[in-house]
């Protein structure tokens, strides 16, 4: 069965040094990190059990049990059926290890699920929490993990020359969406956005059925899973000739994201890259209309640690992965926004995906 | 700007009646189904909290701005910028109210956020909880849900169509499951599954890379949203002739399933209708191979109550919507899956999707 994977004997390392029993990991991607195992349940009770003394329990439905029995895992699983609470499972399974004091995941357990955990062991103390060892645990990533993340954002650029190829008088936002899932073939890590003329004007409009017309300006923000890493990519594009002011918006954005991604160093605060960029934006008299932090964490979810955002004072490492994604949406004239995700070495900021930045002027196709 | 929505107006009564200040939801789909405001967040903080003196607030990140202030909303609302203190944000927003004794949505509400917000308002008693409130009053359907439930049906139904129309040999799950997204052109409820052959007997299998082969039968298993409401449905059909044992099993599905759906009636239950077509696939001789619940209620969620499963005590009223999907997956034999979701009457069961449920034995295409 081999042994336990080298994240899996951090965690352990970390419960014998805070003195704690064992660990409740609820997040399916903190137990694919931790186990190697990824499956996602949605109302279902899945989750990792690591003791101290070494042992590790996962635990799922039984749904789940063809699946996890075929899969090489040195530590014990158990299951549960519908109907069966799967708190008198957890505790039968773990008699034996000793659970005095317990660190949970607080940031994935729902507090139903927590204080039913409670109620079955209520003589335990539950205040540790291992949301941010979890969470620090995956800030930096290995070479082969960015190896993945360089792979996945090489199907991103690619979505968006599918997207680009696909505009064309008429074709509306849901379509074009349509359109580059068909011909990627490639799970999406969220839903694909794509925003035409007036609706990416506003940061969080849904799709809507608007149609492309000549001198709109186009988003498309979409991303990939591969080999379990995440992809994020956003392109802007006008189709036909735009607006000079439009043309003006497109540029602060692309040298405010420039700023961001040639200044980015290790040992840097979050805070500060985020204020490269802003800072651009700001001074070309569009402050007010960047509404969203710079960028974030990515790796095996399209959104993790470490958040580059004002005010953040976490301090930026090699091998940390994360988005720049600076945006100016003006209400009835144009929305830009142009976001690479890359890791960052001490050279600095090394982007995953490779699409130009310059401003792509498209021609009218009927 | 009009009135509370009567499922809010309900929520204000339970809050007086159980002496309770004020209530968090937590949960995107509930705050749509008080207010009618449907937007979804990630990783950031959005809530609606609700005062028994008879005001709303509807609290979100500063990215939804645009869109909130658009919304026809008779309560107020107030919005946090990614780096602030979502939870000050909230205390400055209600200083107004009463906030001695809190009803949480704890179904929903992160562990984290609970701590966080219970620092936040030290003086607080946060023990009750409204998931089961909400939960129970989402139970029955009005009319007009029912209708958009049918809509939804009928998208789903139209997509086994497409399903079936691109079986020809030599595709694989991936490719059917594009096919069918882009033909369709709807919102997924989740995501399309088409199982083959061996991988069609594994019930938690994920796509596979298997190729469709004469003999093999297919799992469809895929819904739609529409309007806000979700679609759920499941055929197995043979590509070209099957075994006797195949068709064996599929008859005892089928005839599983008709059980339930001909016996459910308000008032039994719904431990008693996973019975109904559990004792038929028992009583076969496949007991062991159907190893989930019946069902699962469907509204604006794909999964919500009830759950129709072994034990439950749950009693059915007329206004319940729920599947009746029993399955046998027996390995390296077949696995068959037969799934409608329907709202109970007075006079029984009545399916939101009518594909018809006779063994399909489809033609052989090259």
């Amino acid at each position: 069965m081999g042994e336990f994977r080298d994240s899996l004997k951090k965690l352990l390392a970390w419960l014998k040094e805070e003195r704690i029993d064992l660990a409740y990991v609820a997040d399916p991607t903190s137990i694919a990190y931790l186990t190697g195992y990824a499956s996602w349940t949605e109302e279902r009770v899945m989750a990792l059990l690591v003791s101290r003394e070494e042992a590790a329990l996962l635990f799922a439905p039984a749904i789940n049990e063809g699946e996890l029995r075929s899969f090489a895992w040195p530590g014990s699983v158990a299951f549960y059926q519908d109907g069966e609470s799967p708190w008198k499972k957890i505790k039968e399974a773990i008699a034996a290890w000793p659970a005095r004091t317990w660190a949970l995941e607080g940031g994935s357990l729902s507090l139903a699920w927590y204080r039913a955990l409670q109620a079955e062991f209520p003589g335990s103390e539950m205040e540790a929490d291992i949301t941010d060892f979890l969470k620090k645990a995956r800030l930096r990533k290995s070479p082969e993990e960015v190896a993945k993340l360089q792979a996945a954002g090489a199907q991103a650029d690619l979505a968006i020359e599918i997207g680009i190829a696909a505009l064309r008088s008429g074709v509306s936002e849901g379509e074009l969406a349509a359109e580059i899932q068909y011909q990627l073939r490639a799970e999406p890590s969220f839903p694909t956005i794509v925003q035409i003329g007036e609706n990416a004007a506003n940061v969080s409009a849904l799709p809507g059925e608007g149609r492309l017309a000549p001198g709109d300006m186009v988003i498309f923000d979409l991303g990939t899973m591969k080999n379990g890493y995440a992809s994020d990519v956003s392109r802007t594009v006008g189709y036909g000739e735009v607006s000079a002011e439009q043309r003006q918006i497109y540029e602060i954005v692309r040298q405010a994201q420039q700023a961001a991604a040639d200044g980015a160093r290790p040992g840097m605060m979050a805070g500060e890259v985020d204020e490269l960029a802003r800072r651009v934006i700001r001074e070309a008299g569009y402050g007010q209309y960047f509404p969203h932090r710079l960028g974030h964490g990515i790796g095996m979810q399209v959104h993790e640690a470490p958040g580059i955002q004002p005010g953040s004072d976490t301090v930026l490492e090699a091998g940390m992965c994360f988005s720049i994604e600076p945006g100016i949406y003006v209400p009835g004239v144009a929305g830009v926004r142009i976001e690479d995700c890359g890791v960052l070495t001490e050279k600095g900021f090394e982007p995953f995906t490779h699409f130009s930045k310059e401003l792509q002027i498209l021609p009218i196709k009927k």
